[in-house]
């Protein structure tokens, strides 16, 4: 019997850094594997096919939205964003734990499908921290500032859905803090109970 | 407001190692503070007052059972251990966490008090190994060794009582199992919800 994969999902406000600490991720969890996104956004200088995203026409994914391939997706500012489902479903189906990086409105998509997944809410230490990141950007205008940080601020509400808040105060230490998460849940007595059950006959 | 410390209760059947992983503990976790038991056991050769127990006479410990000062207690083989609560209680309050060591009884009594404690279960790699342990004590009879090695075996059925399995393969990848159990569950959103409520407030 293959244990399954934990399916370990990251989310929280726009600017807690979830692409940085997600990255930082890779080579302290190298056995993690990393879902990649779909998106019509055409590609940035630099960015490769099926390392940033998977490039798809509006066509192609609207395709794939038909045919129940993304496990959830999004329209922001004219493009589409998705999460491949089947590479996902077959990683885990082998033991394997995957880390899926998404917004709010797309982890709750991915809750009501996996119930049973680790849900992270990761988040900037203060308020305070997250205005200056978001201003940090250097792209917004007074007016898109409001409205990037209402919404952060309001985004904060939907802790209540999950299992861990992660604060960044240092992304080492929101790394550490993630790898802690997984190896404690894989320790769990709720998620290994098969396999101890053969244990405990084994010995009597 | 302080938020109250997590009492962590490390359990499991003798000869899984629990004193070996809670001593290489210590160093790594500075800050945890390790619960004292008293008995009424003599010192043995270098044992000190206060590190390795509170030596207490068979009066006094039956006077600390009368005034409920024992969280759990015990009698094995005619010698009495038990665990005082009030420092337990006062360092929790503090915010400081808190490490208990016991076996399953002593668990199991304290359980009923700290239903929110976090429980992890030690266990070693394989009954074979297990088995090999006890043997390797070279203080086994024959006859000793059946009834102790039955009753580790017998012990493992109480891993549904537990939150966490934490095989002791190696010492030093026990501890860092338990550290990572410590911090995930700081970073849990049941055990935050106040705080977080308030940084909610802080926020709208």
């Amino acid at each position: 019997m293959v244990q399954k994969g934990l399916l370990i999902v990251l989310s929280g406000p726009s600017g807690a850094g979830k692409g940085t600490v997600s990255k930082a991720l890779m080579p302290v969890l190298p056995t993690l594997w990393f879902s990649v996104s779909c998106t019509t956004r055409p590609p940035r200088p630099g960015e490769v096919e099926g390392v940033n995203y998977y490039f798809k026409t509006k066509e192609q994914f609207l395709d794939m939205i038909e045919n129940n391939e993304l496990l959830e997706w999004a329209e922001v500012y004219t493009n589409y964003y998705g999460t491949p489902r089947k590479p996902i479903e077959e990683r885990l189906a082998k033991g394997q734990n995957v880390l899926l990086e998404i917004d709010i409105q797309g982890a709750k998509q991915v809750k009501r499908q996996f119930p049973d997944g680790v849900f992270i809410f990761l988040i900037p230490p203060s308020l305070e921290e997250l205005k200056k990141r978001i201003l940090g950007r250097g792209t917004e205008t007074e007016e898109s500032f409001s409205l990037r940080f209402g919404a952060a601020a309001d985004e904060m509400k939907h802790i209540s859905e999950y299992d861990y808040v992660v604060v960044n105060d240092k992304v080492e230490y929101a790394v550490d803090r993630i790898r802690s998460i997984i190896q404690a849940e894989l320790c769990s007595v709720a998620r290994n109970r098969e396999y101890y059950d053969q244990i405990i006959k084994e010995g009597t």
